[in-house]
């Protein structure tokens, strides 16, 4: 089912060089042809596969009732076709075997092959929150900044304010879309389409002039999980399309990666769900997201840690007679002293410290903690 | 330090048993005494912290200038001394080795031992939101509820929520003090404490009249950590005094779990570097908490899922056809057997029980998605 629907844009490229005769058999031959088995169990799988492609193939005829001028129309709006061989074919997508597209047209100034080559899959629910994509537009325009370009889906929310941050920061960003590159689904966002095709690029396997059906985006996720290094699933509710993205991400070997979020709402479970199955590593900045995906050593992420607190400089043993002043109310310098384990004469030279240091002050009942220092 | 900490309570009781003299001799033999040594590496070490011991005995004997009275003054205001060996004593604190308190002095109606069998102790950040409230009292409601008793430190925020959520459910809680169990720190959980010790047990290292200082906070955790079979931290930024907890959770093997929260607030940074590194399991409900800290096999949490839908229920062809349908729009039923890759006849078919069961409806232009059904 799958090899059949992404067989369409090719046909037309095809038919330019075979004919309209041959075309299908060649590009059966070309993936398929017992005859390049290494093997025997090679030669049985590949039989295998001959036949059940045989069973598509009625299908496939059907279809392509007009390879050339689909060809012919892609070009007039637009689209370029991009094959395995091209110098502009993205050759990571190789790693999807024979699930691998035929072709994808392409449409937008930015060259698909250089745009993906450090590029991070930013994905998610539809029904985003406005956490969601505050997150997605901000983890965007941090890539984008550091030189890493966002690929996406181009739907309603986390998709949609990816590609947003991804143009805010000037670095391209690639959508790849369901349907034909000229068809804008969704509608409203024709604006956005047609800055990405300005910036970066728009993508699609299905011929200009398709419309987008429930089975194409979930064949089309593979190609966004496929591209990028690495798929950040943002929000995700228990059962999204974002999840397949994941799935594909994840059975590639790609770095997979979801955002954490409130748990009090149901568009964050599919991302607490990866992290708790240990699929997804939980990143909360782009930084952490570069250290992942990024070269080993290059590109580390700072630790995440504290402020540093002044009480940081104090020696032990002055540390030591602070930490002994209660919490609330004044004491006297001996019962501190006995607190911190040191003779009186050093608590009264640590206190004198913390008095100029503004930890403590002097107060009629003793020595106490200044608002500040206190736990 | 911390062993010189942990000695106040006990010294009373020790006075009662041996009198004055004997009792820090017998207190230092006790757990210390090279004599019960295995071997000669065990002979080195006890000989070591021996006189490591000797450093601090100065020091003790400052501070008990009159344990008896500490030990009158308890009984006066309420509290009792559990020690090792006493029914009421929680034996899973003997896995803090030589850190185990000496004793611990109880405030309430509930047995300490039986209230800590089946317990979680749920901590976060004094500053918490009303999101991280929210969650902690949920979840030591749903905890008690389930019989789970719920362990906290009495402070400000998450402590102070979990506490509230536990007694909502009917169930002991226990509250563990970094000062005497007379002392109401924060002097505003006065009524909480209060109820706490009708319903559960408020318990403390340190004699009646303590105050608290920064330093017995720290001290105190271990308790918290050790006292229940896992920590749950809801809240807690990168610098948390609840990641103190979490540490000695973690040293201890016992279940260390972290909430998710908004990577926006720094209030749950905490939790996600603990979940970044893999010390805590991502936790979102109370039955994945039991599932972690409960019996294998008995406490297994449901699995997180999405709805069923309603196309859950469709055979393969039914089902592709509906999904050949465009998101938009309506289509001739040619073409939508065509994408389906099934014959005119089985297609109109499929169309016709799809309609009937509210899938899809019939418009001049063709057969196109109903509301409900779109993806």
């Amino acid at each position: 089912m799958r090899m059949a629907e992404a067989g369409d844009a090719v046909m037309g490229r095809l038919i330019a060089r075979y004919g309209p005769v041959d075309a299908m058999e060649q590009a059966r031959r070309g993936v398929l042809d017992p005859g390049f088995a290494r093997d025997e169990k090679d030669r049985a799988e590949a039989s295998r596969r001959h036949l059940d492609l045989g069973r598509h193939a009625a299908a496939w005829a059907a279809r392509y009732t007009d390879p050339a001028g689909d060809l012919a129309q892609g070009m007039r709006r637009g689209a370029r076709l991009v094959v395995p061989g091209d110098v502009e074919w993205p050759t990571q997508l190789d790693d999807l075997g024979d699930g691998r597209p035929f072709g994808l047209w392409a449409d937008g100034q930015a060259n698909l092959r250089f745009s993906c080559l450090r590029s991070v899959s930013v994905v998610g629910a539809r029904a985003a929150t406005a956490y969601g994509t505050t997150v997605a537009a901000e983890f965007a325009m941090s890539l984008g900044g550091r030189g890493w370009t966002v690929i996406s889906g181009g739907a309603y929310g986390i998709d949609g304010a990816a590609h947003r941050g991804a143009l805010a920061s000037g670095t391209p960003t690639v959508v790849v879309l369901a349907c034909g590159t000229d068809t804008c689904y969704p509608s409203a966002h024709e604006d956005l389409f047609h800055a990405v095709r300005q910036q970066g690029v728009v993508i699609s396997e299905w011929p200009p002039g398709a419309h987008p059906t429930r089975l194409r985006f979930l064949i089309r996720n593979r190609v966004i999980a496929a591209l990028s290094r690495g798929t950040v699933v943002v929000q995700a509710a228990a059962r999204s399309g974002a999840l397949n993205t994941a799935t594909h991400a994840w059975s590639l070997n790609r770095q997979l990666m979801a955002v954490p979020g409130p748990i009090t709402t149901d568009v964050s479970a599919g991302c607490h769900v990866l992290i708790r199955q240990g699929k997804a590593v939980c990143v909360t900045s782009a930084e952490e997201i570069i250290e992942l995906v990024g070269s080993i050593g290059d590109d580390l992420a700072p630790e995440q840690r504290g402020p540093v607190q002044p009480r940081d400089g104090l020696n032990d043993e002055t540390r030591r007679v602070l930490e002994a002043i209660p919490a609330r109310g004044a004491t006297g310098p001996a019962v501190i002293a006995v607190a911190a384990g040191v003779d009186i004469g050093t608590a009264l030279a640590c206190l004198g410290a913390l008095a100029a240091a503004g930890f403590v002050e002097n107060v009629d009942r003793g020595w106490r903690l200044r608002p500040a220092a206190r736990r």
